[in-house]
């Protein structure tokens, strides 16, 4: 047998063994109707429920080179159970579409299970993946929706107050740092990316990449910050700043962040994108372990954020669209 | 004013102005959280939710000299109410993660948005787009999650028994008959896809054309069915022939199919895909309105479907890894 026929293309396998493939690497579903049938059923125990879907596309989101099928699986589980929680809720269920070129091989694709099943057991203990969808493309891409339920009122963006604590759990500039490192250490003299070796990298660095290839968001604290009675929560996607100008923006109000308290890299924690971390607002004094104090909370006044006091002049985020350049990477 | 400047590229445009855009082609939300917070949040009135996501990519999916913005999003929801439908649940919530090139126009965005709101208003009055996704993909693709309510038990593929008849909602072969027009009619000497000119076309021509480009699957009778008794359900994506053996397959049962309740186009009506209509079985007597019969369920003989008693000698039906040639189109 040679290594193609073991190791088979999506191209050159059935939809059928693809998607038994992925179905093995995965627990048997507790849900009320789980992969297999038109749509997946799930008994959410009568609360609301909440739902997000976001997107990681071959070329802008991650390169092959630099993340493996285990990493992007990981991934974009992560990404989405972060939104969940950023609610306030528990992520119960994924559906995971999946866009492959007909050159994938199924081991890449069983990789990529892996990595969903494991963040999921990692971060987000009983949700796991019930539905999906194969289909072809010259661009690898998956499109994850995460599902989750509330056990009181979602935790919103709006809800900030004057007199409030800034809070953050979670990283602050990891990720920004791991990609920054990914640009700088592993492409070609032509600027193609070339396959990670970690074997030079300080202790720093490794943290670093692994914050941008396999984030860690503290999942479990979304509801453990709804519990403690956060006025305004959601996770920081785009770079500390943008999104804090978001919150203050729904808020009314303004945020005036401690550069002390974003670490010895504030620059980076402010601008960079992707750790996925919680940004709350909480009364005085409840603001729940795991959480560090980053801020407090003003009336709004000239800037929607605040350094120390004063306005922010340095970079400020991540806009896919204006910011994507493809040429770097 | 140039044309350029009043309908900029999403490369032009901020993220927000894209979203600002499209969210205002939608009624305002009725959810508990609508678009603009991490997640939406639905709530459900107690009942089973009902989830499921489908992908359309550019080539394999659809090609953008045929199908308009306003096709692409009509028939990406389309698709996902038909596996809602199928489980006997009725649609509530769309979320929507779009990956584009640069180089789209904001008109074609918001046509999609148009296509998206005019499905849901026409084939699931009540459901609406409530969450989404925008990301940067040199192929253009449409992921879309549906999510649905349940007033009785899920209708599975596995609850067919022998003496139930078997009954089809909504079209057959249509689909694939406007498919067939588009490769036949529709393409320049080399075999690339020019745009459509309905002028030439017949009735029934632009009658199949309209099935493949804006699919009107028989949405509300769905839960009519689960009301009547359903003993088995799912939409007909890939073909008859083959979904029919999936749920026969699924129940343990056999199949045998009348082939003159498939209309004057037998052949096409087993093989062709993308009519997403409601194939169900029922207990003698319990056939609702809108659905006809087409066959009897049998104990499980030799082949999970016959035709007329008799094993199928033709073709049936689509795997995407199988089928796609994309030399074709």
């Amino acid at each position: 047998m040679t290594a193609a026929a073991s190791d088979p293309t999506v191209g050159e396998a059935s939809e059928g063994t693809i998607l038994r493939r992925i179905l093995s690497r995965f627990p048997p579903s507790s849900a009320a109707v789980g992969p297999g049938d038109d749509a997946a059923v799930l008994d959410l125990a009568g609360g609301p429920v909440v739902a997000t879907v976001d997107t990681l596309v071959h070329g802008p989101d991650f390169r092959l080179a630099w993340s493996s099928g285990f990493d992007l699986g990981w991934k974009s589980a992560a990404v989405n159970l972060a939104d969940i929680a950023a609610m306030g809720a528990r992520p119960v269920a994924l559906l995971v579409a999946l866009a492959m070129p007909e050159d994938t091989r199924l081991s890449f694709v069983e990789a990529l299970a892996d990595g969903l099943r494991a963040a999921c057991d990692r971060l987000a203990p009983g949700c796991a993946v019930e539905g999906g969808d194969l289909t072809v493309s010259d661009t690898l891409t998956m499109a994850v929706t995460a599902l989750g339920t509330l056990s009181g009122p979602p935790i919103r963006r709006s809800g900030a107050s004057a007199g409030d604590v800034v809070a953050l759990a979670g990283a602050a500039g990891e990720a920004a740092r791991g990609l920054h490192l990914l640009f700088e250490r592993f492409r070609d003299a032509d600027g193609t990316p070339v396959p990670v070796a970690t074997d030079d990298l300080s202790a720093a660095e490794r943290h670093a990449l692994a914050a941008q290839l396999r984030p860690e968001p503290p999942i479990a604290l979304g509801p453990v910050a709804a519990r403690a009675g956060a006025t305004a929560m959601m996770d920081v996607s785009d770079g500390l700043l943008l999104d804090a100008t978001r919150l203050a923006e729904a808020s009314g109000v303004t945020l005036d962040l401690a550069r002390d308290a974003l670490g010895p890299d504030a620059d980076t924690a402010l601008a960079g994108g992707e750790d996925h971390a919680l940004l709350a607002t909480f009364p005085v004094g409840g603001v729940p372990a795991g959480f560090r104090v980053i801020g407090r909370v003003t009336p709004r006044g000239g800037d929607p954020v605040l350094v120390d006091g004063a306005p922010y002049g340095g970079r400020g985020g991540w806009d896919p669209y204006q910011d994507w350049d493809s040429a770097r990477g």
